[in-house]
């Protein structure tokens, strides 16, 4: 009766697949403990993360850091002996926040600061700043409710919180960013003359939180910042207060001319498919005033250490596996679509694409993007994951920076930790090294290079 | 085919259940929302926790701090209009560390500080403290193999780590225990004036962990400490290159008569079975040099906080529900007994009781103690959880604190959240309330109200 059972609970899930897919579990069971053995007991994640976030520090698409980063990388994979590690070019847009940023609540003749900081992408103030009324909003059409008569003029000041009710905070997040990434250009639009966003966390602390704005072409552009979720709540008391509140704020950020930078790549040849490709991979910029920890340094370390591991257990990939640093996820995307665009050009088959961009935390899935068929064939690996708690084999996408291969016919995964903490300091100043555990890190390189293996065993 | 098909994969995982017994999916499915979203978007045990932690403070069984503790997680239950909040006496060990607490190690007449902290439960050194040889072992048979004469009067080290290679770090934690628990008894047996044992984290770091320890009937009562992992790393490597490395401490702790202290209970009387019960707890004492923010504030605040939930929601329990601080965990676990007494002397029927002890980390399970029925009956809540992020019904026991009433038939489930970081706080000084996330306390209060709910509505 077992393989009547075994087929039979497979076809429960939806798709009927043959019992001899499953025959190696034991085998598989075996390397994978071993993946994590050498993840957890001679780990190297940690202290190249240590290195990348506090000796090279933040690393904005276009900066210094970004350059430095894209030498550390490649001098760690070089020092692990890949069999080849080298540099893509990528051109990349180059803001830059300038030294002055500053913002304050005027009421009664009372000046209260608050603590900002510019979007990415927003143009400066006017040299002296903005002072003008502030009128509130929670949603785009209350903003259009209001119209150009109470708009105009004012800057305005977008509070409509990340839902803490959600369970998974990703969907808090895709819930309120386009206030973030649209809010500007819906108020100048309506006449305003600067946008003022609440950060992007559940968290109530004094981290403005940044990230990337996008003015839409027809719309005047005018200077937009995030405000700390402290500075948030104290602008809508003092406004229910005394709702003829005025806001003062200055910045003095500008895009300069595009730069020249790079995706960094490592690899292990394939033996037996040496043209298909496995890529595992992270973003390597960060924001201009964060040590990037969580966002990306992680990622970078993880897919880094996810290739070495496979490669310290003598494991020969059929297929080149490759461990890739994107450039730019924060403001452009420049890398992923260079990445894509070269592996066409190149007839590089990428069967599978696996990014980590949702932090160094414990992980508990894969979100998958293919045909039924191809997820069908991975869920079939649950078993293997739920014995190091890697649950969910499916909900959730693959990652910003490996979507463009989705055209090729590249399966995307995307590492998928615990989501509770990430908002916490996504963009901020706090995202820190000391932010993150050693042992969750690890577990997520583990993660990855499981998947790798199997991937790279039975193909997709 | 339905009906045959959830049938089978039902008896599959080992015991048939009615299939009628799920019928209520969509009811109980809407309330969990509701008990979520009341923990997420009206949560109070956060606030609780920092006042606990930072106003109140460390809080050792017979301390003033735990007195402190008792009052006011009365006032908070009172606060909530609890239909009955009550103190229970409990006579607890009273240990005090005392002020001194030093330690060296000298090699080739160099001295050089590390940092030690007494065993709860360990004697004082003499006045002056105790210099002398030091022997490092992994084992108590190694211990025993060296024998009497590598081991009278000299100082013994412990110095077996956690093995970081577990991915439930609990095990970790039960695979090297021992040495702290046991090991100085195992020393003095053969002669050893002193015990030294290295800190039960994965971490590298500064802190001494401590943790009770017990003197074995027949052995001689030696001074204990455990030693920081940096500490014991270079106790280690100088003992590499230096056997006759000394090593000196002094500690003048010492074991007062028992004092009186307190359970606290607060109840939800129950309309049909009122004398019927469901605890929920944790422990209210803490170390004494430590906050006690995973380890238990979390605990205690998040069982307040799953009956405030249901009470907020106007659920009306069939049988009373109880939250239960209990007092004693760390060192004596006098509450917990008590309380299990108390409840057979009075007739008190406890159904199930719930403890969370385990960390104020994301809930990923529940731990259950109770016949293959019980925990059948549990499982087939699976899917409920398993939407918020709690897969694993059933791997991993009950509670210190909630143990006793086993006997009595109760069954009993511990709230199992992610393990990577609880170690690297426990038993330590920064156990503090900054290590605790709130939307991850939050979730596991949440996820316990759940479980408080079901079990009301279906028994076990």
């Amino acid at each position: 009766m077992k393989k009547f059972f075994t087929a039979l609970s497979l076809s429960i899930t939806g798709i009927a697949l043959p019992v001899s897919a499953q025959t190696d579990f034991q085998a598989d069971s075996i390397f994978i403990r071993k993946i994590y053995d050498t993840a957890l007991g001679e780990g190297q994640s940690y202290e190249w993360l240590r290195h990348l976030t506090q000796q090279v520090g933040p690393r904005l698409s276009g900066s210094d850091g970004a350059a430095k980063a894209v030498v550390y990388t490649k001098s760690v994979m070089e020092g692990e002996h890949f069999d080849n590690v080298f540099l893509q070019n990528v051109m990349v847009p180059h803001w830059v926040r300038g030294a002055k940023e500053k913002a304050h609540i005027i009421t009664y003749k009372q000046k209260i600061e608050v603590p900002i900081a510019a979007l990415g992408g927003s143009i400066a103030t006017p040299k002296g700043g903005i002072k003008a009324k502030i009128v509130e909003v929670k949603s785009f059409q209350q903003l259009r409710d209001l119209g150009t008569e109470k708009v105009k003029g004012k800057i305005v000041f977008f509070n409509r919180p990340m839902d803490p009710t959600k369970i998974n905070t990703f969907e808090a997040y895709a819930g309120a960013v386009e206030q973030r990434a649209a809010g500007a250009s819906e108020a100048a639009k309506l006449g305003a003359i600067g946008s003022i966003t609440r950060s992007m966390t559940t968290r109530l602390d004094d981290f403005p939180h940044t990230g990337s704005m996008r003015y839409a072409s027809g719309a005047p552009m005018i200077p937009a910042a995030a405000i700390s979720t402290n500075g948030a709540e104290l602008l809508t008391n003092t406004l229910k207060e005394n709702p003829d509140t005025e806001f003062y704020f200055e910045q003095n950020c500008e895009t300069l001319p595009d730069a020249a930078s790079h995706n960094v790549i490592g690899e292990l040849k394939g033996k037996t498919s040496p043209n298909k490709y496995i890529a595992v991979g992270g973003h390597l910029d960060s924001w201009d005033f964060a040590q990037g920890a969580h966002d990306d340094g992680s990622g970078c370390v993880q897919s880094i250490e996810a290739v070495r591991i496979l490669k310290a257990l003598g494991y020969q990939p059929n297929n080149t596996l490759r461990a890739v640093m994107f450039m730019n996820e924060e403001n452009g995307m420049k890398g992923g679509v260079t990445y894509a665009d070269s592996a066409k050009s190149r007839n590089e088959t990428h069967i599978a694409a696996i990014e980590s961009d949702h932090g160094g935390f414990s992980p508990r899935g894969f979100g998958i993007v293919g045909t039924p068929e191809q997820k069908a064939k991975i869920q079939q690996w649950t078993k293997l994951f739920a014995a190091y708690g890697v649950h969910e084999l499916g909900p959730g996408g693959g990652g910003a920076d490996i979507g463009p291969l989705a055209q090729q016919g590249t399966v995307l995964l995307g590492l998928m930790p615990d989501t509770q903490r990430y908002f916490d300091y996504h963009h901020a100043a706090n995202d820190k090294f000391e932010t993150v555990s050693k042992r969750e890190l690890e577990l997520g390189a583990a993660a990855m290079a499981s998947m790798l293996y199997l991937i790279d065993k039975y193909g997709l």
